[in-house]
């Protein structure tokens, strides 16, 4: 007979009520002890943490750094912490490691490549004694869209102004042009295999001109097209060579890295499609050929799937 | 302060040894009650098991049928199986269905794709809520070579003496042209899945004419080449519409079935290459862009390694 789970809910959008309508459907043994939206009170949510004893676990599916202090709340009181939220372990390596120290009950997987098997996969490695090499990834939809449009010739500044036109950006575009959302998931992985690191120290190839930074959405939607005929060169070389570009995430025991590189058109990463994500593990076992993983990295279905697959590994271990 | 595990070993071949090493070098909790060699008689196996108790783990690396009752006796007795032999797995559907009562204790990943986290993304997203619809894979790692060779024009007779004469192929190379590898790990996917069937039931293509079925092996490596042409012709039909051949197997809930099929060039399948194995996965969630997964589905490292990740799933649990 096990036992029931009391589940505090932050950030009951569009993922979260996915997730509360599975966990409905599967009648799993929850009780939802509370649901904190952006106006709930600090003390209140606390309180729920404080009244659920062990038998905690907090979900945490926002996109805010201020989370951080109500997981470590409840991880030091012996629950669990299921989050889609990338901030908390992208945050400063001290908040980082001290979340760590409860490593056991850290559940994180959807915040890189949202459903698939990517920090699952990577841990499984390293605890049955392989050692992780290199790690490459496309780590973002959105990127992944513009490259596999400039690969079609169309201007890089259309691209953006279309990506945007169809919800695939942030609402200000440079959010996922700043290369910071796939720096942070380049980091969570760099962490995992045991790096130490700063995310203001990665190095991330931003992808507009430093001079459009300040302007208003508007703006920078008119003057992109500024930066055009170098995206176009870029590509073009690549081409010469029978290459194509795309926006990667390197990460290495000693390195990590993000921005634009060339990969040859006939490759795992070259072949990538719209928005796809994909991630090319190198290990001691996996040498001549890497292990790879690929599928769809965003997105309501497969996001909140992935949380309900970490809350069920906890019910299975309780 | 966790408990040790009391391991019966079944087979230490070549991927035994690797497991056994890697275990001593992680120092894990685990105690060697026996190891089971072709000789070893199953009085003693059997007594192996039943004086470890319920903190007994069976690993079985055989390729034998008859490893089915000391997995059952295990169970039975609160214990706990890693399988990387297929066997047990494709036995009858009721010899299945008997060592799945025990599910939880029941960890067999490397029966299919050998490392490649298969069979445990499938579990999750059937446990967390998702609908299977389709599977389809590449599962043998020989007749990816096979395969890769006849695209660049390669005569099939001549594929076939240059992958025996390499080591990739059964000393007989018909146990790999007759699909029925392919098959069994098909059946696994598809009775995970729900599906109930018989080995014998699956329609499986067999990759040489049935009359050369009760020749010697000798013989058989000479007379393949009557087979050149009708590949040779498969592969250029192929050709004409930009696709290419593979051996695939596709699972759906209702049917499972291996062959040679025509895919598009530039598809997963289709760029393919080598001894690499690769499954791709629709879901409910994962409609309109498939999860897939990819790498070296056979060899000595990654086997071990993925008998080893099933080993530490279960030390965590207990």
């Amino acid at each position: 007979m096990k036992k029931y789970l009391s589940v505090v809910y932050l950030g009951p959008g569009k993922v979260g009520s996915e997730v509360l309508r599975i966990l409905n459907e599967l009648k799993l043994k929850i009780k939802i002890v509370g649901i904190a939206r952006s106006g709930t009170k600090t003390e209140e949510i606390e309180e729920w943490i404080r009244i659920a004893g062990r038998e905690l676990l907090v979900v945490d599916t926002t996109a805010s750094s201020k989370t951080i202090d109500w997981l470590n709340l409840a991880l030091a009181q012996g629950g669990y912490v299921v989050s889609s939220n990338k901030k908390p372990y992208s945050a400063s390596q001290q908040e980082y490691e001290k979340i760590m120290e409860y490593t056991p009950h850290v559940y994180y997987e959807t915040t890189v490549g949202a459903g698939l098997p990517v920090i699952s996969t990577l841990k499984e490695l390293i605890k049955s004694g392989d050692k992780i090499k290199r790690i490459r990834g496309c780590f973002s939809g959105t990127l992944g869209f513009v490259f596999s449009q400039l690969e079609k010739g169309v201007n890089f500044g259309e691209v953006i102004r279309e990506a945007k036109n169809k919800g695939y950006t942030e609402p200000d575009p440079r959010d996922d042009l700043s290369g910071l959302d796939v720096a942070r998931k380049a980091l969570i992985l760099y962490r995992l295999i045991g790096g130490s690191q700063e995310l203001a120290k990665i190095k991330v190839e931003k992808l507009y001109p430093e001079k459009l930074a300040k302007e208003t959405v508007p703006e920078f939607l008119r003057l992109i097209d500024e930066y055009d005929s170098a995206m176009r060169e870029r590509m073009e070389r690549a081409k010469e060579k029978h290459q194509t570009i795309r926006y990667v995430a390197e990460i290495t025991p000693t390195m990590c890295q993000v921005g634009v590189v060339e990969v040859p058109t006939v490759s795992d990463l070259g072949s990538l499609r719209g928005p796809d994500n994909i991630i090319i593990i190198e290990t001691e076992r996996y040498s001549e050929r890497p292990m790879v993983i690929k599928g769809p990295g965003a997105g309501v279905l497969v996001t909140a799937g992935g949380v309900v697959g970490d809350i069920i590994k906890i019910m299975e271990k309780i």
